[in-house]
């Protein structure tokens, strides 16, 4: 088999994909970071794996077939809800939102359906395109370390704060996937003020309970708020308007995310902390209100410590999975990219040592 | 130069440290862990810091000069109170229990004051002794790590309950040092549990405020307990006794350390967790409380999380530097250990990637 032509390695992509619960957005996502367009599907999640499969493959097919002339597919990273056991590239568990995605093995899956699209490997072995797993949030938090609010940090704390609080651990550049691969679930720490309040995991205490979005909506209910208020965004608003209850509740969710990240902070000294979600945009009362608790708590080393909006947006977790990608290619044009068996624990660990 | 006999390699040793505020022990360890006996010195540390490393080189000449004849020093691991920048083997900072200490260099005076001790360097080099050193709690944590109640794991938190609490996090099987040098500072965790009361630190709500030997007898004397008693190892007998305010305590300040924990792994996704420190010898009813408050909190895929207590006692920060040490200069006795310049960040990152 030829040697690839530079031209044809100019030709050959890397492509990010956001896999979520009702949506699936990809793009090419070149070596320096630049996203091409975002197109997106529909995720028929209730179709069940073998249909989310396909409907990211045919989404790749898509961004692929908009290129000029010949492209191939160098690489594809993909950031998906559940936990990951991104050695494997395998679903190890996950919410409901996606029924029947335990287990389903993400990475052999894409790889089958999408061989045709497969840079040439060298001396004929079998086409093959390397694909990349992670969990959304830790795509996202790789592409905020990669070209966000974190850009050149070794190492950070990223929070995700919106139906749920979730965070991810980035150490010697990379997100640290833990020991049984749910290293980051920070909405089940325990913190002062959340007591007795329950958790969507069953327990009570948790920061989920009193610090993610639908918490701050229920607490305001119960405590007598107006019960015409639709949702969080409404005791946002209403907070921002003057509601003293609101305001409160709003408050109090915000200082638990604060000192829950503080007690992380304590432990991890990361350079910098990165909050995103959408949360992340309920402004200044809650950002003050979180802030003020992380910097109260903190021993005085840590005092300056940067905390910082996420800057990406919703095509973080894009670019952060192609990121995962790339370095399984490698920048260069050289080797368009067939490893045998894939994503190996072997493989994992070389790109650790980068 | 004559390269180094393989009869010279044999009698050339690594010496481990653990420098304390009140003592200093030291003993060789073998490649393999095997520890010689320890001999031991009060510290000088109202003497200052020069009396100090005075001190510890005095002890390390000892400790050879007890081999038998011509033994030379290979490497040199020190464990040390205080915040120590690892990559220089500079105290960063100190508590008043090692007055000056803040600022010294361990390592270049110590490897001035022990040239002569030094292995041969090749081709001409002058000799010196590599120098490793590490905050004690690390250095306790890598001997765990290396031969003790963590022994195999990749990761780990390491927990010491006593005077204060502290902690190391190692991951991918060396100490996480922060990005200030601090990680591991557990016992400045906002707790629940711990709010309004005191910590050391001058803040509230800390676990050092609840968790800790001395919070133990003060909130004990707080609530009314026996004003005779005269330390927490009293209420500790108390509580075993069925003293049931000492019980309250006592079980109080274990499951604030268990929350805690169950904060720490529920982040960092560890393969166990080890607990050491004054506290670990507290009992049943100290480590039941502590267990349960633990796995009442993880999430499911955490439930089965090892809980071990350390397993090597007062040698493992003297084990532990020493491993760092034998990191530095190999396993082998080919290479007899000159180094220029010593500790820089890249000696320190070629020691993580292996």
């Amino acid at each position: 088999m030829a040697e690839a032509s530079p031209d044809a390695a100019a030709r050959s992509v890397v492509v990010g994909v956001d896999l979520g619960g009702t949506k699936i957005a990809a793009a090419t996502v070149a070596a320096d970071g630049t996203l091409g367009p975002v197109r997106a599907v529909p995720t028929p999640a209730a179709a069940g794996p073998d249909a989310v499969l396909d409907a990211v493959a045919g989404l790749v097919r898509e961004v692929v077939a908009a290129l000029p002339g010949g492209a191939r597919l160098r690489g594809l990273g993909v950031g998906t809800a559940g936990v990951v056991d991104v050695g494997r590239g395998v679903i190890v568990s996950a919410t409901d939102t996606l029924p029947g995605w335990p287990g389903t093995d993400v990475a052999g899956g894409l790889r089958r359906r999408l061989a045709d699209l497969a840079s040439d490997g060298p001396s004929g072995d079998a086409p093959a395109v390397p694909v990349f797993v992670e969990n959304d949030v830790d795509a996202h938090a790789a592409g905020e370390v990669w070209l966000g609010a974190a850009a050149g940090a070794r190492s950070a704390l990223l929070v995700a704060v919106g139906t749920g609080v979730g965070a991810a651990v980035v150490l010697d550049g990379r997100p640290l996937r833990g020991a049984h691969h749910v290293a980051g679930e920070l909405g089940h720490m325990p913190v002062p003020g959340a007591e007795l309040l329950r958790c969507p995991c069953g327990r009570t205490g948790h920061l989920e309970a009193i610090g993610a979005g639908p918490a701050i909506h229920r607490r305001y209910l119960a405590l007598g708020g107006d019960a015409a208020s639709p949702d969080t965004r409404d005791v946002v608003a209403r907070a921002g308007a003057g509601d003293e209850l609101a305001a409160t509740v709003v408050r109090d969710a915000a200082q638990a995310v604060g000192r829950a990240v503080a007690g992380v902070v304590t432990v991890l000294d990361p350079e910098v902390v990165v909050v995103g979600g959408g949360l992340a945009g309920a402004g200044d009362l809650w950002w003050s209100a979180l802030e003020g608790a992380l910097r109260a708590e903190v021993v005085d080393v840590l005092a300056d410590l940067p905390l910082r909006r996420a800057a990406l947006g919703n095509e973080a977790a894009i670019v952060g999975a192609a990121r995962g990608a790339w370095s399984l290619v490698g920048p260069s044009g050289d080797q368009p990219g067939t490893r045998p068996g894939g994503l190996g624990e072997e493989t994992h660990r070389e790109r650790t040592t980068t």
